[in-house]
């Protein structure tokens, strides 16, 4: 049985790729190295399946053993991501159909609303379930791999398409309405003329094409929700998970992870990333289980093989990824993949291990890792990540702006990650949270660019606003109806009169075309998309500079209840953000220099400060608080150099604060 | 019952979209701005007959009632550019097929040749018509939208080429001789083997495509005159126009404003245009009807929604462009649209009302163009435009072109925008004609890269020059035959004697390698197509300056009867053209500083001369010939201030001249 | 009969693009300049073959009657590469299917595997066959034109294909191991299963798409294998040749040729080329047939029809390429094409006489060229062009590496194209072998980035080395088995001992991030793909200067038997391979100026140097061994100017030597 008071180090094991006498050389290596679990069966359908409902077991069997026998736990997957040939050649529809009707292949494109190969997959996960379910060398579950939500276009999906809808209009006036479908005379006279948004209709709505991304990322959900399911009925200890894709936005992870004991994902960063993406998928993976620890089911550890440059990992890096995993609250680290793949896409050496089976410089700094955490990990694993802020992140949002990207200049998703990588670089830790999530918790909450609006997330801002909070809101905000149709009424009219001004006009510049905003006496270029502000009860924060609308307002703030509600009207721009935030948070934050990433754990064990040095020199740090460094074992204060590629990790004194 | 002593203002309305109890409220708004022309019911077939042979009437009859009772006029489009879903549900071979044989949808993607479809359009139509064809509330109507000459690949388009083709040819032997099937074994054997251009040909010529474009354009302009004859019909007092998209290239407009009481067009010109292809296509509209008046019925006045930027409109602008509109001649003018669209794919602020239905900037900048109008607007009606001299645009010529676009560095359209351009930055006016035009009323005919040729426009071109013209000619002209085959004989040997001159060789550079001209003792660099010419009668007017052929001609002149021919033998450069027209029209033109516009217009009424402001400053412009301003009411002489955005309107006093 | 010992100058002619009174003035045109050859018929299916069955032939006999009148030989060509558009309608399947099923034309784009085709191939090539097999006036034959591996996806290709794997693998168990199916589920339970690479595939792989590179390669050697045996059929003392695209990387050239009586290629190089391409598909064209001479079946001497710029041939450069088509290993070279083509896709003037007819600059240096080889062309005719040194060119490497190019920076084309650069700057000459070729014969072996590797050849590389050859190999070499599939062991172990070191870790940089090596005291910027090597027996030759391992291995060289291997362990870097290669020589080319290309034709007619100047300025040239030059007629030695576009050809004294 697995215990959420441990940090676990492992890997990711293809007994079916290597001969079995190498079977028991490996699990020895990954014993010696402080590895405690190991991922099997993955992507192993056609080894477990090699005929239809005949079932092969035993060299898992022979697997468990060995791997019991030097005290390694068992992650089973549950391969259903790579469906046999002859599953897709007996029933050709279970590969997705595109949206020129074409079956249309990829790793991972069937249609999960294909019922013969629910079937499959329901036979084949109840006899997973039915033989490992109670098997204590097995301690959980990880369902399926980095489910994408594939857009599927066949006649059942069609027909799966239309009820769903009716379920969630009701009546085809209601659909009519919400659509907008008097436009172009889409209007439907019956719901057998509702298609998939295919490249065949005539015309296509934004609105539609919404609803059907909606639809696939469910699809995608209650095919999880399947497994879960039955692994559930055999199963009462192990855990039930699954490897997320982090940042990948067409997959609704809040509606995922609630079907999940924990949520685990795969972290590929590059050598030569800013990590900020990194640390924004960590913050999203903790806050879609409300704070709680995740899992790092893949964690790079070699070469990639989806890019096309692949530097050399510079020493030290695979165990500070390991730690920034930790920092930002992971319990659980298997590092991708133990032994370097030989065949198709994945050639490159991606293992812990080379392709010669030989351990390499990730094993030394692994097995570091190990002993270290065999020091302090249990202490650790028992605090949660402190966040003092809340960044909003919706799917619906991502959706609607993909139907229809009218201006390559402004993303949503940029907009979100620029408003996280101010408030990192500030030293502030932000949960990434679900337009519906619960903000009480919070002192700022930030809605980057919230289009799409709906009745209840306006209440839920308004709550947290006039209860004391500090809402930052920013351009295009409160535009457009849950089904992507703009309301009739002034901008941003829907968010009520917390905002206290409204948007007079907009400017959408092209690339290289700048005007600049006057803020705090501070000059800032702005570009890309600007909106000319119509202050009602806001104090003007900031002021255009140039063309003619020089003087009119770009950044505004309102007083509304106890709290307040600052409106940034121009695209991010990174210094201004951090302007803006340090006038919201009032309090000054650590100060980290470039590269260096501070986010700190608490709970009854003590309270953990992390200052990670992301470069291949060694940096001042200025400690916030001090403290023993549980790694050096040194007490630290004041300012403290940390080594390249490194970290401190602080158990803080804080009696005198 | 409509007149063409009076310029109109209007604007396009979509009461469907909005609650009926809101109409009275929008129309007297309309009333309120001086507007007196609204067009409605352009895209709402599924509105005026939801089922099969359902009409639905009463909410047109109604708004018509309470256009009529605030005094505006009304402008009914066919709604045929969107078959509702229940036609083509019913039909599913009216979205148009591809050239893979999809059926492949999109904003008017149907087959003009589908005999369902024109049997619905048909119906349609006649029913609109004997309904309003003689109501007095009616001043005209708009047939179908934006018509684009869609390519389809189905059955039925596949009879009706090969009919075409055999109307055009007479017999296989001679379309094989046309087209050069002898080249590839593409010969056919027997009729039935000559297909449209699809994917799946083994072989194709570009012979083939030349013809298949020239029928699509000519299917849609037969489909507009299906319905062009079913409204004359019931109607005599109404006029019959079509909402053009400018130079769009695939849709012969020539041929479609026959059918036309006058064309019109829709504008959707960029803030930060030089404006040159706004002008270019104000003069194509000009001229498809000899002269006479057109009607913008798509003027833009707020956000645009097919661009990836949109600048905000500066203050003006929206006047300005109304003036720029009547300058080349336009008597009716329909800002798009009244009030903002909420749905789908255009969801910007395009409306003279923002999507909260409240009056903007531009309402009140229409409000005093209407202010300004009604003192002189139909004095300025009973004009027309001035034309010096006539470019030539074939559209064969563009789709011989897009049939194999050899060279991307010399494109025919761009020759004829850069000749245009010269022409009006020195202030001359040209009408934008047939290759089979009437020329005699023109001192000066520019023929850019004239390549395909047919007898009947060579002996229009010679019988200009001999009776006295001055014929500018450039590269690649006279070198194919009207199906895209080169001839075989020397370049440009079809024109004849008049050329006085042969094209030795060419030299086609790439992207960033120059040679250089000497013209006139100025050095001109060059590039992307020069050809090495041959005087034989020609005077030489510019010699190359390097590479081995330095010294050889490169421009030359010829006298041919009462006349003269001057050939450009390279790819077109501003400032050269400039000076080459300079010789060709031996007279100065007025003195334009850089975004100012000069046009005339003249008539019993008087002679009026614009003077056009295209940016944010004001700038000093020499008055050509003194008069009195009309939006000023001052008389005007010699240096003139115009404000940014704004213009001169002078009533000229030429009793001195 | 045709005779070896003879350079032959001709030219392509379509009679059937012209009238037939214009045919003999053309043929004296020809004979006039010097021609000897003319090569007809090649596309020209539909014209002898009108309909299904009916042969037409009159018009062919005709013109070999005028032809033979005239002293000229024709050449005939199997006009398969275009059936007329009769067969392609009669069997629709004709026309290759795509990767998604659609049939899919296109030059050349129809199923080699289609059996009615085959059918009526077989019946066409045996009609002419039969009619001209024993004509004197016919010399020899080309088989098709330009013969690209078409990859169909049809139903026949796939019963071929499965076929083809049996025959490879002979078992299933066999084929699913060798491909590496255990990796994502794609193992194949039965034969039925296994497809082409279709995109209909749920999982593809890439050793998959190998073998079907290597499928689609040989289906196209098949095509010309079965014209071949028809024609030998009939024919004694006719050659039978192909005019293939140079190193077009798709057709295994290697397998081609051994059919072939001699190889021919067709040569459109740019006027601005380096020349480096040209003279590497010489090297490749003269080595696939062991040395022997090939012929030009095309060579450029007007504008090019498929590039998008066409610079105007320079004065000199239609003789200077002919000279260098001799240089590198010629015996006939035919211009393409007599007269410029009036049709389709192909309308620049591309031949000797211009559209009209008339003879242009190029007609006047072919005649002279022809004077010029009446002096010595049969002298050098008997000649062999002399190589030093091989480079390997693996077609399997390069299908490998299409089926997923991991690494865009780095390309085994550019590799191999690189290290020829290196050696021909140096004034050396490499034949351009099969991987499988008899290496015994040279004293440098070139095998850049040779990843997939199998015993033969690496016996074969063991041995060379052995012997006292110097082997260079260079990154990825010997990593994968010769089914795409990456060994168990570590890089490069597959090699053996002759290398004396192994890969540690490699460092793939992105674009404009580079590292520094220093090689014998002068550094490299180097990029794209470094390797960190860890010497064992080897000698380190260079190490890097930056990053973690800086003072790492990066160039090694082994002493192995009596022969060395260098290994070069960054991607090219053209003055570090000249410095490389000035050490594995360890002796001095002749030292050449920037574009002049040297090289030599031995024979028991003498020896042979040529200096061809490819620049339009002179430059001066120290000639390496005294001697008369042909051209001149002047004895040479020591410093010499050569003209621009010009060359010396110098008969060497070498008594001296």
């Amino acid at each position: 049985m697995w215990r959420d008071d441990h940090i676990y180090l492992g890997t990711a094991y293809y007994p079916e790729h290597w001969p079995q006498d190498r079977w028991a050389t490996d699990v020895e290596l990954m014993q010696a190295a402080g590895l405690e679990v190991v991922r099997v069966a993955e992507l192993a359908w056609a080894v477990l399946e090699p005929q239809p409902a005949t079932w092969c077991f035993d060299w898992l069997d022979e697997f468990l053993a060995i791997a019991a026998r030097h005290g390694l736990s068992v992650i089973l997957g549950t391969p259903t991501e790579a469906p046999p040939s002859w599953l897709w050649h007996q029933y050709p529809d279970v590969v997705a159909t595109d949206e020129w009707g074409r079956p249309h292949g990829g790793r991972g494109r069937y249609c999960y609303n294909n019922r013969r190969l629910q079937e499959h997959i329901n036979a084949l996960v109840s006899a997973m379930a039915e033989r490992y379910g109670h098997d204590p060398r097995v301690i959980g579950w990880q369902i399926d791999n980095e489910l994408r939500a594939t857009r599927c276009f066949c006649q059942q999906c069609q027909r799966d398409f239309r009820g769903w809808l009716k379920a969630r209009y009701g009546s085809l006036d209601t659909l009519n309405e919400a659509w907008g479908t008097v436009f172009w005379s889409q209007r439907f006279a019956q719901w057998e003329d509702v298609d998939l948004p295919t490249g065949a209709q005539l015309t296509t709505t934004t609105s539609q094409i919404l609803d059907h991304l909606r639809f696939a990322s469910e699809s995608a959900v209650r095919h999880l929700e399947r497994q879960a399911s039955i692994i559930r009925q055999h199963s009462r200890e192990q855990f039930v998970t699954h490897n997320s894709m982090g940042v990948y936005p067409w997959l609704d992870l809040h509606a995922l992870a609630r079907l999940l004991d924990f949520i685990g994902w795969d972290s590929y960063p590059a050598v030569d990333s800013d990590n900020y993406d990194t640390v924004l998928a960590h913050d999203l993976m903790r806050s879609v289980k409300s704070g709680t620890p995740f899992w790092m089911l893949e964690q790079k550890n070699g070469y990639f093989n989806g890019s096309a440059y692949n530097l050399a990992i510079e020493p030290g890096l695979v165990r500070l990824w390991a730690y920034q995993d930790i920092a930002r609250g992971a319990n659980g680290i298997l590092f991708y993949r133990w032994r370097s793949n030989r065949f198709n896409v994945e050639q490159n050496p991606n293992g812990i291990l080379r392709h010669d089976g030989e351990p390499r410089r990730a094993y030394q700094e692994i097995a570091q890792l190990s002993r270290e955490l065999s020091r302090f990990g249990d202490q650790l694993a028992m605090t949660r990540v402190e966040a003092q802020a809340a960044i909003i992140w919706s799917y619906d949002q991502v959706w609607a702006e993909s139907a229809h990207p009218q201006y390559p200049a402004i993303r949503y998703a940029d907009e979100v990650a620029a408003y996280h990588r101010a408030l990192t670089q500030l030293g502030f830790t932000a949960d990434v949270v679900s337009p519906m999530a619960d903000l009480s918790q919070y002192r700022w909450v930030v809605a980057p660019m919230l289009s799409l609006v709906n009745p209840d997330m306006l209440a839920r801002l308004a709550d947290f606003v006039s209860a004391g909070g500090h809402l930052v809101l920013s351009v295009r905000s409160g535009i457009k109806s849950w089904s992507n149709v703009v309301f009739d009424v002034t901008w941003p009219e829907p968010l009520g009169t917390m905002v206290g001004m409204r948007v007079a006009e907009f400017d959408a510049l092209p690339p290289g075309v700048e005007n600049g905003i006057i803020y705090d006496h501070q000059r800032y270029a702005v570009g890309g998309w600007l909106e000319i502000l119509e202050p009602l009860t806001a104090e003007v924060l900031a002021t255009y500079d140039g063309k003619f609308y020089k003087g009119a307002a770009a950044v505004t703030r309102n007083q509304y209840g106890n709290g307040w509600v600052t409106y940034v009207g121009v695209r991010h721009q990174d210094d201004l953000l951090r302007a803006v935030f340090a006038e919201v948070t009032e309090t000054a934050g650590p100060e980290l220099p470039p590269r260096v990433f501070y986010t700190t754990r608490e709970g009854k064990a003590g309270r953990f400060a992390f200052y990670l040095n992301f470069q291949p020199v060694a940096t001042a740090v200025k400690v916030r608080y001090p403290g023993r460094d549980l790694l050096t074992r040194q007490w630290v204060q004041g300012q403290v150099t940390v080594g390249a590629w490194d970290l401190l990790l602080i158990e803080e004194d804080r009696s005198d604060c």
